[in-house]
């Protein structure tokens, strides 16, 4: 997950369902009534249709011949592969092996080239100097620079908040900044790891160590992208441990001089090859529309990348699988798109979107799982009222596996675009309280992934996708 | 907290009262009716006597002057010196800054030299050759033996119990034994750290690494103490994360050929000079009679030992403050005792025995504080049933605190000879859940402790410990 889903979250309203069951059946009864005919009935009673299909689908996955067939897949290709970041080899090997290994499960697959960027770590790593040596566990921010071969060496100043830093500018010249805020929440802490580098050097600091954006750390760092702002010194940044930046937060707090050398031999490499990979159920009427499920290959360099995203990617093949394994064929095309360098801002999506967005009519749907495939717990939708009206009815079909919540605000940088376009948009709420204790950190890895939780994921991910698919008409706009 | 710990731990039944005052008071009124005057209707009266005085020094903690004092040494004390593994530079510097620290606060200090293990940690890192190239986080465990410079380099076998191990023994030879064991409990499991090293060399193992023995992980090592058997051959040993153990299991169970290359400078020099640390308040009766507070002074070589065990050995110094700064002086003397190389074996705890066991008819009441200074749930009490009654009585006068649970088993490595011997032993049992997240890790800091839970438990450990030590009597054997 990026931190452009940031401005997302923020904008969330708190969760509650956005239209109700039962004021619309009680309008729909006194239209009913009044001789009326809605559509809203039929709409409603066409997709009760698919209460068959939609057993069979869960049945299929969580106690038939899918079953942990997710968790499989995701153990079988990151445990191959490992993580795999934006230029880098491994991601080359992530998209050949999902390009063969979604070909041999027979479906449609073609690739399709983007450029994306090719920042690398290199060898980096920091150390307190004074007042007594301690090795700081620490991970470099993706598109920093690095320093010099001798590290950077400097007096820390240690602030909470960038009002705080602001409070100190005459005294941050020649320093490295320790950003050491309080984490409140993801999409509103991260700024820290995001800004906190050129908001630094704007006052004269020589590099900026940012607290890891993690509510809960074992003296775990956790990486990410950071942005530099036009027209300022770029400075090395990086992110450090909660418990190191308490460590100097103390230290300066009882007025010790805390100097820091931190050698990062990061580096931007010309923009790179590679590909967002497509697979599809073409559908046997419109095939030029598209219900697109889809999550991310790219991971960052740390862990395996299995949690962001590889699970997203992974329940999104998975849901074109189950379809074919029941021998169904929607009416429009299921596109499964897993794309390439969502961890740098969404690039692989947004070179998707300026090539296909002259078919935006024909766009149905388009979903995104980025949140991690824990327990789900509801489906966040964007759309009109009366796509919502229809969505309200689909998720009545997940009533087996008593996840029939929808909730406002579908997301992911992905499909942002789109969404933003007009298209609806489709993400996956999942029990997900632990997430960002392994978010970008060398504890993103297969055993935080329960068999039984990709499986729900997987089932509501396909009853969702095909059904819309699968309906007289698109989703209205 | 080392592993002898494991034994005692394993021996405890489940926690519930072993003497319920509702039994004893009806007993005592029964005993009263009769015209007897019981022994322990004076006794409960005279403990009651000291309602006033336990308030005074749970005001003076929780609300007064010493608020956050124990949280406030105890990062003073960890912030400056960092972790200190027997042998080290550190832990010397430890005791002198504790000698200084306590002498400094009025206390009648003096240092008992003692010889302990000087295991050196050296260069060490693992990973993984094939099926792909992966670094394995790991810590070498401590009394291992090092690897040649070049390292080891294996295919790996993975074996998930002692069971296990032994069903593979044709094809152990020459291997690198994982130990993907699962986590039950630590006492139950960390018989794999302790003997896993043994058990593999015996078939014919060159080397083991041991999933570390803890139920949560972000990619965390964590190191302790390994025993070598005697007689068999001395194999180098290192704890890896449980997320690689998993990883490698999974590679192995699909039939993949994993293979490892460990190094480890590890060695182990000529036994150091050392000192347990003793700070004194002398009773004004019978100075001779001792009632001994504990914690051990050094740590693990990673984080920063504060949790394991720094915060056991302040609240014991703590404790004394408190009743000097109250201006008390009890009957017999109160003795904080600081152990070093506690990690090795509780070694300086075992020669404090050796030399002072001459005297164990003067030792009331001995104490420690090993298993965190988290929020206190009850006193752990070990003693005859006379002596239990007594402990009933005292743990009443922790009411304003809520703290009046009496359980059985006093536990700790350190004091478990005095208990041994038969003198009465008490620890701190304390809402614990995630101390072994961080046990023995980097994870170890001043980021897990609150100062209001240890001003509970310094509250808690200096009104059972003045009390004990100015009754009039001794408490009975």
């Amino acid at each position: 997950m990026h931190l452009k889903q940031i401005k997302m979250a923020l904008e969330s309203r708190p969760l509650y369902l956005q239209s109700s069951p039962l004021l619309f059946w009680t309008c729909s009864l006194l239209l009913v009534g009044c001789g009326c005919v809605p559509m809203q009935r039929d709409m409603a009673k066409e997709v009760a249709s698919y209460t068959d299909v939609a057993n069979q689908i869960i049945k299929l996955v969580l106690s038939g011949s899918a079953q942990k067939r997710s968790y499989q897949r995701l153990s079988n290709f990151t445990d191959a592969i490992g993580n795999r970041v934006s230029g880098s080899h491994n991601l080359e090997l992530a998209i050949k092996y999902m390009y063969n290994a979604m070909s041999q499960d027979g479906l449609d697959v073609h690739l399709e080239p983007v450029k994306i960027p090719h920042w690398v770590r290199g060898e980096e790593g920091a150390e307190m100097i004074l007042p007594r040596p301690k090795r700081l566990a620490m991970l470099g921010l993706g598109s920093s620079v690095g320093t010099p071969p001798e590290g950077i060496e400097a007096e820390v100043v240690v602030v909470s908040s960038f009002e705080d830093l602001k409070s100190r500018a005459g005294n941050v010249t020649g320093r490295i900044v320790v950003f050491n805020q309080p984490f409140v929440s993801y999409p509103e802490t991260v700024a820290y790891r995001a800004f906190g580098a050129s908001e630094a050097a704007k006052l004269g600091a020589v590099a900026a160590l940012i607290r890891s954006i993690t509510p809960f750390s074992i003296n775990s760092p956790h990486t990410g992208w950071q942005d530099y702002q036009a027209g300022v010194r770029r400075i090395p940044a990086a992110c450090i441990t909660v418990e190191d930046a308490q460590l100097m937060s103390r230290m300066v707090g009882r007025g010790q001089r805390v100097v820091v050398r931190v050698t990062m031999g990061a580096k931007t490499l010309p923009d790179a090859d590679s590909f967002n990979t497509v697979a599809e159920i073409k559908g046997w009427l419109h095939p030029e529309q598209v219900v697109m499920l889809s999550g991310h290959l790219d991971s960052w360099d740390v862990g395996q990348g299995a949690m962001d995203d590889g699970g997203g990617a992974i329940i999104s093949w998975e849901a074109l699988s189950i379809i074919k394994d029941l021998g169904l064929r929607p009416r429009r095309t299921m596109r499964a798109v897993l794309w390439t360098a969502e961890e740098q801002g969404g690039v692989g999506a947004q070179q998707y979107y300026e090539r296909h967005k002259v078919n935006i009519s024909n766009y149905d749907l388009v979903m995104e799982s980025d949140l991690g495939t824990f327990a789900p717990v509801a489906l966040q939708f964007t759309g009109s009222q009366a796509a919502q009206k229809v969505m309200q009815e689909v998720v009545q079909l997940l009533a087996p596996m008593n996840t029939t919540r929808l909730e406002p605000h579908g997301e992911g940088t992905d499909i942002e675009p789109w969404m933003q376009a007009g298209v609806p948009g489709a993400s996956l709420h999942v029990q997900d309280s632990r997430y960002f204790w392994f978010h970008h950190s060398e504890g993103d890895t297969m055993s935080v992934q329960s068999p039984e939780d990709m499986d729900r994921c997987s089932a509501l991910w396909a009853v969702v996708a095909y059904v819309v698919a699968d309906l007289q008409d698109m989703l209205p706009r």
